[in-house]
């Protein structure tokens, strides 16, 4: 039985985490720290979870960290996580952060896609990153857990690139995400009254995630065009990502769709379609939905997910259940 | 023709201002001011003008005072345009004020319902309360232009109470509003991902509108048992407000039907419907529809109107217009 | 472990029964019937199942009655269930019915109310009408179970009728309901190009549920006046009532608010608030959240519940643990 | 002052065409013909629409056709106006198909895309296929109004085939279509309840607009890959096309806007944007607004419309407008 902290536990993945981990077999303890509600109990941020959870106080940093944890989770704003984890990691304790401090691969990329001075390079290079279907082993007890838009996006294409990274010419993908992506930001254009109906991409060809995408297609072989275009959809939950792979040569369709079904053949949580996936399919779920479609040289795959499940929460414990070997099913379906 | 003034003209009441006015054949000129837009194009604020209205330069409102016009309206936060007004009419323009500064009828009502200190009980006193159907005579050069929710209500219920006072024993009413009636509010509750798909009522039996509709009620004779019970609608625009009057004895269902068919039988912007109205028959116009049932002693009123135009702008307009005695449907067909 | 029959299984009752029963301890087997869909795969129906529920085929309701079941839910059009029921409970089966065939008190009410001739008031006699909370004792092996509305609305003035029914005077409700409340109905009205943005008021002082409600405050007591005006909220899924309670004498808020949290400090399932329920605090939970208000002698109350689960589906499975003697919990949490 | 008939005019587009007509000051009279709904009031089929346009009374086609109009609008489903058009073209009538029926260019495209056996190729040759901005002379009597999808992608991609047919290698599109696109058919997935929330590609690589699409990108010059995929997305109307095009070499941002803007300088309907457009600035406009962002070799159009409007009544008022040489905004601003 573990022990979990939660640092930054009261956003929309922090939520998600609790509402997991409360119906896990193998979890004894959840303590949680928020320093912006610290001291309130929890019923007083969250009153949707009285009588699901039971009454835990929310505490500040420093008061979660006087004890120790089998396991941290942090939800944190970028740039927060970078510096806290070297201590917690001198702790023995699996670390598991939701945000993007871990993600990418060089000091570098974060002064140019996050903005900030990232001083640990040793980290980025002993974590594992944490897309559940394709980490070969958890050696490291850092874990970056994948965004939301390349958890989407990663589990449509990493099996085109393993069957034949030669013959694809670009990839372009256009992403809609539900708002809770953006979290509980009091931005004036998440506002209901703005985007009630409305549509609009948002950071075309710059979103943080589009290196994140790309460094991950790099290690699979894929080094040519990718552009990724984000959306909002005026929802709350959920991620629908439409991938366009053009190819030097035609490719039959039956024989994609089996490609992917064998890949995938023992994750539960990715579900290769025959048909086009809706998005309702797995609002609420950790599963990733996958369709397929091809004329000629060129295939088309949509995958949806739940931004805060399978997209962040959901993953998170889906890494933790792999690392000490539970059924990566516990507390997930 | 006529040159008007906006001061707060940024917000979702003042884009209608705008669109209406732009279209107006009576209006010469449209100036601007909003202090925390100043200097701005009006584009910049609000790109979905461009070819719509002509670019016109936000000025603050000093500056905009700097000139003469023969309207000014005023779409400012409480307890703003209380100050402003008395040195406004000083100029002889007519104001008219979207905000509640001057709806309610006494300088305690302020400090009770309003929370500031209201000094002007003379023009309380001096101002047309402008439920356009119902006004006598514009005598003042002061329009207090009415809330949205007493809009919706006291459409349904003043011909009831002309009708029949004495036998009316209770009158309650539940709305519900799209979020636009919060303007644009960096409210955490307001944002898409807390409210989609949600609903909940809110200000029970202390929404300041409940006395709005209360004192004009008064002034019709009613003085009995009245409740409000506003909500939070998950939609960008438009007010649904059910009225329930219980009465002492029984009424025929056709003749109160009858009767406010002929209450308004000359005015073209509340129609009384045979039927049950629907909010989206409403959205984008001037119009409250009033749909009426009967059984026995109880009378259940449907009236919907966009709370934006009927319930704000619209309005306004509709008070210009007959002030000024145009054809009050001016602009807003 | 019991053996589970569903007939009319893939509505959207249907799916929540077979997701809820799919997690339940008790549960050894679940068969389906849908005429309609008989002989195809559940997931060809319904492919957000995959991976949830074992594939199980659809029977014909005949093959599904070649076995013998433990319970039986029925999810069935009005008057279907009707003439299935007196078969069914020769075999000594406990039956769930979550239409409204044998909701009311009287043959009579079927034929003013349903349109139907109803032939069994043996059988209305000898059921137990399953609003979970109150039912004293499952003497009967038919449950009858609540209507949506019915459930969010007794379960707000059971109380105050039992603790004052003498000081009330009149109970008027307004009722907002999502569209899965109409089921997967081909009506034009139901359409998202129809509903987007819309609300409407719909059987107005005419809707079947009233009088079930008013058959049930019967029983406590209450005579009066009682008006219910239900609505159409254009979201998927949740009931948030607002009943209105005169009284002949003014009441204490807090007296009133403890009264409820003592009447359901048993019943994890019923909530008191002290603060105004948001409809999205109960959805896809078997909750009910009250929250009360009052200013002398008017009470105010809100309710809110899941319509597909406390309001049909969580509330069968609650009614079936009770009746087994389970925690009522099972399957619920 | 010109006369119009108006055949199948009680569907969204008709509702359309309907406001705007009686508001367009060279417009005498309006007649309406609509099988389904004919020997009605138009207030009865379209409460919404009491006192803005007088009362009409749907006629059957063969009444509407008893009298000779300026102008006849086809709003009929696939196949029906084919049929008709010959006859029509007959009596010296302007025509605009609103429908399909007279899109492509070979009778064969009829049978593979729209599996129907078109029978007058002589039509498709002597047609105006009416993408307003683009169309050069308006010489015959039968205007085939855009389909919507095509009019949002080919407003974004034909300046730049012009201006760099050589340099394009792939274009590839992404739509997402409000529900009104779909019209008022009885489909399940249409409902609310199926599609609250939801996201779902369809017709992938099949949709009958791609084909139009093609063949006019043809017209310009371009015949490399093309792709489209749709999607419906979870709002009454709109449509946002996200275009991506490779170039062989790169190319300055600036320069590609300058271009847009200038090839459009003279186009009031066509906004070509400095940001990123917003779905909610067109809606309810003729407006189409177009985003331009470049990296390297990839263009990214983002381009946004009303479906009913300018991808539909909107733009074949503007044809009419257009033809007549009236200006081209009447009725639309």
């Amino acid at each position: 039985m573990k022990e979990i902290g939660i640092i930054g536990g009261t956003g929309y993945t922090g939520v998600e985490l609790l509402k997991i981990l409360k119906n896990h077999p193998e979890i004894a303890k959840i303590s949680i720290a928020a320093n912006s509600t610290a001291n309130k109990g929890l019923y007083e941020v969250l009153p949707e979870l009285v009588s699901i959870v039971d009454d835990i106080k929310i505490q500040t940093v420093e008061e979660l960290l006087e004890n120790n944890y089998d396991v941290i989770f942090l939800a944190l704003p970028h740039a927060e996580a970078h510096n806290l984890v070297p201590m917690l990691l001198n702790r023995d304790t699996l670390i598991i952060d939701l945000g993007g401090d871990f993600r990418l691969s060089y000091c570098d990329d974060y002064k140019k896609w996050y903005g900030f001075e990232h001083l640990h390079q040793n980290l980025l290079d002993c974590k594992t990153y944490g897309l559940a279907e394709f980490v070969i082993s958890y050696n490291f007890k850092l874990i970056a857990n994948p965004g939301c838009y390349p958890t989407s996006i990663l589990l449509a294409v990493i099996p085109i690139i393993k069957l034949m990274n030669n013959n694809i010419e670009s990839i372009n993908t256009v992403s809609y995400s539900g708002l809770s992506g953006a979290g509980k930001s009091l931005r004036p254009d998440l506002l209901l009254s703005e985007m009630y109906g409305n549509v609009k991409a948002y950071n075309i060809l710059k979103h943080r995630h589009e290196i994140e995408i790309y460094q991950q297609m790099n290690k699979y072989g894929y080094n040519k065009q990718f552009s990724f275009i984000p959306h909002l959809l005026p929802v709350m939950r959920g991620i629908y990502s439409t991938t366009i792979i053009t190819l030097k040569n035609k490719v039959n369709k039956q024989d994609i769709i089996n490609f992917y079904k064998e890949i995938y053949k023992d994750e539960i949580f990715v579900r290769v379609r025959n048909n086009v996936p809706e998005l309702k399919w797995v609002v609420n779920t950790n599963f990733c939905d996958i369709g397929i479609e091809v004329r000629d040289n060129v295939i088309v795959i949509n995958s949806a997910i739940d931004n805060l499940l399978k997209g962040a929460s959901g993953q998170a414990i889906q890494n933790m259940n792999k690392y000490f070997g539970f059924n990566q099913t516990l507390g997930l379906l």
